[in-house]
């Protein structure tokens, strides 16, 4: 966060003061000083005048975080040098094009298990890592704008998007799932209103209005949830049925993450880069070289001392089968810390050690899906294909594949990409335990329970189908932090974490110490906290207040 | 709608088979017959076979109806021509641009009163007609991907957005009326559940999801609300506080169209033509002259003449102030009814007098500005502007102005142009009561409660203000046509107008005799239905059993 940052304007309510007086103490409390004499002003104001000591930061890992701190740390005259274990930057901010290589290893031996190509045709990309930007995810907005990212926005829910709960015989609209749903609970509640209550007459008002009541108070049915015919000249459209409200309840939909979009994550409106998600991490890279940061691909971390008194941070790395060794008066690591367990280490404490320990990455699955015609979007020649009218969006599943998201760009052209399952936990320690072409016969099987079409293989290719399970991926090993804010073990982790080993030698950054685990904004704040440490702004030590952030609401929203 | 338009497939439960049912038996009711012998397979696919008989048909009107109809006729072979008052084409469909001139004129006696020009940078645009596309609306979206319209999402509604009801001291934003609202009444409900209803564990769990409640089903607020503060990486974001549901429900929030969303018209996704709404327009222009169709701009009709046995209609018309007159077998008339009403007549029926008398046209405007920072989006710097990060969607205000539209499109630019009204009915006659300057300064008091930065002229100049009162328009004289289905002079006039009058000689289209009043759906809907009348495949004479569209809901959502 930057010092600068006040709360948003409309939550100075009374309330809302009461919370800014909390937040001017908390600020006093934690010592946060300004940045004056270290020429940091924020990201993205770089002073580029010479720093009086020129400091020599190593930056472990190329994704977000550390791409953000050198370009940040460069911007200021230090000298840095990232060492990225991949031959590519941006960690699993990736997008898959025609020949893109997959690798997966097994995640206990850690050798390599599988390796397989991309088989979209040219022009076709998919983002297998983050997919959306929400809209108060300022940094990255911000590093986009000023980068020439372009930005168009990602539809995170469609009412013509499809639920299919794993009782469910059918696939149901959204449209009809919410609004019959909203309406059957208004109506339940207008039953109870009492004339005594003073507000009850303007209650009933909103409960119509909320549910589309009619004026008993009952719910019967509206054209929220669709018409039951296309309208016509001759005929106003009549609402489709509602779904009886036992079967919506007896369906136990919402446990499906249909109301994700009502989170503030996921509100509208979303943004994704126009082309993919990577463009962000290829200028952040483009960047930070140009202000004279220096990026070694390929370069595997093997050994990491903290040298006595923590003056120093030696690392010593494996390049096409060589190994060197480099030190620095600062070394930040955005290794997962997972992937940073299996990493020799030495000169680092107990408290740290034990913390290393306890973090753990969710696993998670990705599948992808070049179509060769859009019959989600249906193809407006009168026929229908099914689900006919989805532009983006994402339908919900009682099945492993969980999601099926369509693409929000390129709308009304003839092929297009899908991510054809997004999984977590259990689901994803199954479906990542198949074979490739298992995991597309699983895949297929659940999105042909949206869309029959998918039983189709020349619209819906298999070569053209690819899988990720990210907790199988080198130098990944995981999704995000699973952090959990009632584990006493996780509290201590998250604020060891937060402070750096050897006085002020080494730290850890990246989205999984951060409040956005799983988010490039998350990353970028946790780059911009450890630049503020290193330049002096942002104390090494931390409050005994942290709050350890909850994965589980941040990463797949109220369940 | 085309015979082979069948309803949506999630339409097909039980309640839905049932419709099918009536449906079937209704097109079979009013003796729908194929489009077999007349070469008409629909929008789109012209036969382009010369006919066997080639029929001459004027068109009255070059807006989405008019044009609709004159492309359609002119693949099949007919020989074409559309007289057009304006000197352009469109109708209501406009887009104004630096330079584009308005005129107004006095709507009682017709004599012109103002004329203004549009002061906006070369580049910007808005929407002044109609400004989105429902996903639903296949038609509107066949033509524009037919014809190479590129289209982009229009963001209906962001979660950043803000609410402010007349009593209210602040401006509120969506998510938190949204949020703390249906949290209030989960927990009123929650409340009232009791343990012998089977479906109460569920249910509780439901409505647990459903509105953040916590274990206890009571709503303590909720981050879907947004963030008290900018979370940062020693704290975990808190929710904003709860807005109190005494002041949610006093406020009469929903009062303003705040659920207009949720119908079903507006529902995501939605479209906007990249580059301004009159690329629909032009594209069906440039179209229909492409297949042999005639347009005669700044031809007003003067006199309209159904000669007896309704062999042929005559149509006098004054062009550069000559009058000229011309006949035709058939006449097509997308005048709106206000407007032909002024129309010298004869030969038409009393029923199709008295239906005329009966269509009242909505008084609305619209009010447009340049703003020469996007203020609403925010600066992405650290300081706050008001409402930052608003991209895209509509907030409510209990004020004239009623709503205020932000930009679906070039977001992350510097300026940007707003809808700075959007009002009906009393509004409306009070807005366009006055004179343009006044307009605007009451347009920019009404935007200043939401943005303060409205006040500041510098940013939001007074020259780049324009406005528009659709029902002192000169050949609109008002927006949509104002149905009330629960009137029986309506239901007689709606079903008369569906009727050619002189036999098979004149006929009146437009979104005016469309279920979509108001919608460029409604326009080409009814443009279908009147060429497929004059092919002979559906009858001339319709059923009993039309019903007449609710003006109020289709335009407006439900109050």
């Amino acid at each position: 966060m930057t010092p600068s940052s006040k709360p948003a304007p409309d939550s100075v309510t009374d309330a809302g003061a009461l919370g800014e007086a909390t937040y001017a103490l908390r600020q006093a409390m934690i010592g946060r000083a300004g940045p004056a004499a270290t020429g940091w002003v924020g990201p993205l104001r770089p002073a580029r005048a010479a720093p009086t000591e020129r400091l020599k930061v190593l930056i472990l890992g190329a994704g977000v975080a550390g791409l953000t701190a050198a370009y940040e740390l460069g911007s200021l005259g230090h000298e840095v040098t990232v060492l990225e274990a991949q031959h590519r930057v941006g960690g699993r901010s990736r997008t898959v094009r025609a020949g893109d290589r997959l690798h997966e290893i097994d995640s206990v031996t850690g050798r390599p298990v599988l390796t397989y190509t991309c088989g979209f045709e040219d022009g076709m990309y998919l983002n297998m890592g983050p997919g959306r930007i929400p809209y108060h995810h300022r940094r990255v907005l911000r590093y986009c704008r000023d980068f020439g990212v372009a930005l168009e926005p990602y539809v995170m829910e469609s009412t013509a998007n499809l639920v299919r709960p794993p009782g469910g015989d059918t696939a149901w609209s959204n449209r009809r799932v919410a609004n019959d749903t909203r309406g059957h609970l208004a109506a339940r509640l207008a039953e109870t209103l009492v004339e005594r209550d003073p507000l009850t007459d303007e209650l009933r008002d909103l409960l119509r209005v909320f549910g589309a009541l009619d004026d008993d108070g009952a719910y019967p049915g509206s054209t929220r949830s669709g018409y039951l015919h296309d309208p016509d000249v001759e005929e106003f459209p009549l609402p489709a049925p509602a779904l009886p409200f036992a079967d919506l309840v007896n369906s136990g939909f919402w446990k499906y993450r249909f109301y994700q979009p009502v989170d503030y994550e996921w509100q509208a409106t979303m943004f994704q880069p126009v082309g993919g998600m990577d463009h962000i991490v290829k200028a952040l890279a483009h960047e930070a070289e140009g202000v004279g940061a220096t990026i070694v691909l390929g370069a595997e971390v093997t050994d990491l001392t903290i040298h006595p008194g923590g003056s120093r941070v030696g690392v010593t790395y494996l390049k096409d089968g060589e190994s060197f060794e480099v030190d620095a008066r600062h070394c930040v690591s955005s290794i997962p810390v997972p992937v940073l367990g299996h990493v020799s280490r030495s000169g680092f404490s107990g408290a740290f050690e034990r913390a290393v320990d306890v973090v753990e990455f969710e696993k998670t699955c990705k599948v992808g899906w070049q179509a060769n015609r859009r019959f989600w979007e249906g193809d407006l020649e009168g026929g229908r294909d099914s689900g006919e009218g989805i532009y983006g969006g994402i339908s919900r599943i009682g099945h492993n594949i969980t999601q099926l998201w369509y693409p929000s760009n390129d709308y009304f052209t003839d092929k297009g990409t899908l991510t054809g399952a997004y999984n977590y936990g259990q689901d994803a320690e199954e479906l990542g335990d198949l074979d490739p072409q298992k995991r597309l016969d699983l895949a297929r099987e659940g999105a042909t329970r949206l869309h029959p079409e998918f039983a189709d293989t020349t619209l819906v290719p298999q070569d053209k189908g690819i899988s990720i399970a990210w907790h199988k991926v080198p130098y990944q090993l995981g999704g995000w932090a699973d952090w959990q804010p009632d584990r006493e073990d996780h509290r201590q982790a998250y604020k060891q974490l937060l402070q750096p080993e050897g006085g002020d030698a080494f730290y850890v950054a990246g989205d999984q110490i951060s409040p956005l685990p799983g988010w490039q904004e998350g990353a970028m704040m946790s780059a911009h906290y450890v630049v503020q440490q290193i330049l002096g702004i942002m104390p090494l030590t931390v409050s005994e207040e942290v709050v350890v952030p909850d994965s589980v609401a941040l990463t797949q929203g109220l369940r």
